[in-house]
Parts: C-alpha cells; structure tokens; sequence
C-alpha cells in the first residue's frame, strides 16, 4: 500500500486504478480548471468510493494563467481525430509536470514510495508531457530531487488506448462510469479529439456511456495523422 | 527579453535577477504557506518595482497537505549551521519541482523561453531538489515535456553562498532589502539554518540588515559538517 496514483476518473487512470487497487493509498485528482474536470471527478469520486480508496482534490489556481483551449476560459473545443494538428489547442503546457511535481511531494510528505500515472501511447502525438522521452526523464529528477528517492511509474506509455480499453474490461472497468470529453457537458460530444479516441478504442466492446454522436468518430479516422 | 525568473526575495533570487535584469520578462513568487513568505514578498515586490519588471504572485494553497517545519502550520524551525541532519525538517518535499512545472507551464503559456531559478551550492547539503543532478534530469524533462523546448538556467548551482554574496555586491544589491529567515519574523532571527549561512556569506561585506543575534553564527560555524 505505499502508491499514490494520479486520478482524473477518465478511462485511462480508472484502468490503473483498478489494475493497482491492493497497492493504492491516495488517489490524487487535480481541477485545473478545464471545462471537464469536474465531470470527471464526480466519476473519481464513484470509482475511489466503490473501491475504498481515499480520494484527494487538489486545486490548481494558478492555472487560470495558463493558456489552452482545454481551460474554462480558454476557446471552442476543436473537433476531429486526435492527432489532428488543431487537436494541440488543448494542449496545457506542462500539465503533466506540474501534477507529477505535485505528486511526488505529497508521496514523500506522506510516507508514500511511488507515483502513478496513466499517460499512453496515443497522447504521443499531440501532449509532449506524456512521451516517452519526458517520463525517462522526470523519473530521474523526482528520484534524485527527493530524500525517499520516490519513484515515478507510468506503466501505460507505450499502450495504445485500444490496449487499455481491453486491460480495462478484462479488469472489469465499467466504462459508463467514467468521463473523457473535453467539452464537459453531461452527455459526451462523441465529436471532440478525446471522444473520437474513446469511441475508436471501444469499438465493438459493451459501453453503456450515451454520446450526442456516435457516427462522427467514423468519418474522422480516416483523417489519420 | 524572454526569461522567466522564479524569485523568492531571498539574497540569492535577488542577485540573479540583478544579473539578469535586462533579459527578465516576468518574476514569479511562489507562496507556499511557509512562515516566510510573506516576508519575502515584500522584497521581491521592493526590488521588481525598482528595477521595473513584472511580478506575478501564485498561491500554492494544496501545500497545506504537505509536511516541514518551514510551513506554517510545521513544527519550530530548528537553530544551528545549515549542513546539521536537524535541518532536514525544514525541506519541503519536492519543492523545486512544484515551483519549476508551474514556471515552465507559465513560461509556455506566455511565449517565454528560459526559466531562470538561483539554487546555489550551499542548499545541496539539505535541499536534494537543489543539487546538480536534480537540475540536470529535470532540465530534460523540461525540454522534451514542452512544445517550444523550454530551457532551465541554474547558472548558480555550484556557487557558494559567499560566491553568490560576492557577485550581488559587485551588481550593486542592496542586501538588507531581501529577507531570508525561515522564522519569518521582522527581524532576521540569526539563529535558523538560513540566517547562519546568511551571515557567513555576507561577513565582512556592507550589510544593513537587522539581526536579532548578530554572534550565534560565529559559535555554530566549527559544528560544520
């Protein structure tokens, strides 16, 4: 029991979660103050409840003087497949560092080893903070920065969201019970990048969630980068 | 002019943004709850409009589920040189890492290409998040993490305090406007970890600042480490 994972209630972390349940102490989730965030968290909280894991909100502010069209105040959520090259609108310049930082001191403030996260293989294209590259890295600098050499681990990264949707169901992830778009309304626009990748990676798995569209992601993969 | 300069107020951030005046866009206070905060705020708001450059201030307000001596709601802050095991609780867990994601992210966000931070060598003893290894990882993880290749300067990690001293002398800074005891009272206490390498640094140097003990230093100097 000595992970702290960090947790949207999106597809990707939900899986995690459910991979890792019997070794999570904390699940952080972070309201950065997109349009979304707070329909995912209504999911992190059913998810952390249905399986007795403390769940911690964490505000980030600051983030208000960021710049991306995923945030509240920021412009239209562009529509399209997601490696599109509008798609990096939303991009939130150095998200993951930021939760990861904030990750990795709380793991150490509270006795904890090692950091979660659920980057994959699609994000690649679009969020550099999800690559590769960026993880080898920062795992250094969280293990040489801290006293308890805390460990960052992102066992996703080279999965595809087709592999996580299946790691998922074998897990017994409930995927209506879980958000991604990044439109935020309460039905999923099934049009977003996010959406488009959701519905792509379901195909033809049982997915109870109710999108506005669900043709749309058909046309659009077509469009692949 | 395309740095950004996270700058505390404190001997050290003060002298780097002296040196890098001309070349500085935006500073960047970071409140993080600690007793000393506050104090230093009022230099770095003193030495920005002086040298008239812009001054953001973030709240880091999740820090409050973190644990050190140095916050607010922490234990007393301990007395003695600043290389002494006690010193240790007065790290905060990871907290170049929080301070340097959310100045890279503000930095990408604002069309900034270079964030400038002042660790020096005399944190490396107590502080790992201030050593060369620690900047060296983090510093890729800055570079592959962003869209524009985003840079760390650290250009006084292998700097004394005496060196850093030294060189704010030569570039004119005006010592007793900076402030760096962890107590956060308003006089420098002379006592604290910070206040007794303070103190060595600046000996011999013009120094105008109030000390509430002006010989302990002197005394815990042969307990070095």
């Amino acid at each position: 029991m000595k992970n702290l994972i960090i947790y949207s209630g999106g597809m990707d972390s939900t899986t995690l979660l459910y991979e890792y349940k019997d070794n999570i102490a904390l699940a952080v989730n972070f309201n950065y103050g997109s349009k979304h965030n707070e329909r995912e968290y209504e999911y992190a909280k059913y998810n952390c409840e249905k399986l007795n894991i403390p769940l911690l909100k964490i505000n980030l502010d600051f983030m208000k003087y960021f710049k991306s069209h995923l945030l509240k105040d920021g412009g239209d959520i562009p529509e399209g497949y997601y490696t599109e090259e509008n798609m990096k609108k939303t991009v939130v310049p150095f998200r993951n560092g930021i939760m990861l930082s904030v990750a990795v001191g709380l793991a150490e403030s509270n006795g904890l080893k090692k950091v979660l996260i659920a980057n994959h293989f699609g994000d690649h294209a679009i969020y550099p903070d999800c690559r590769s590259d960026f993880i080898k890295h920062f795992k250094k600098a969280a293990f040489y920065g801290t006293w308890e050499n805390i460990e960052i681990s992102a066992p996703y990264t080279n999965l595809t969201k087709r592999e996580v949707a299946l790691k998922g169901k074998k897990l017994g992830v409930d995927f209506s019970k879980t958000y991604s778009c990044y439109k935020g309304e309460k039905l999923h626009c099934g049009r977003c990048g996010t959406c488009v990748e959701r519905l792509e990676a379901l195909d033809g798995l049982k997915d109870d969630t109710k999108y506005k569209d669900t043709e749309y992601w058909k046309k659009v993969i077509n469009r692949k980068t």
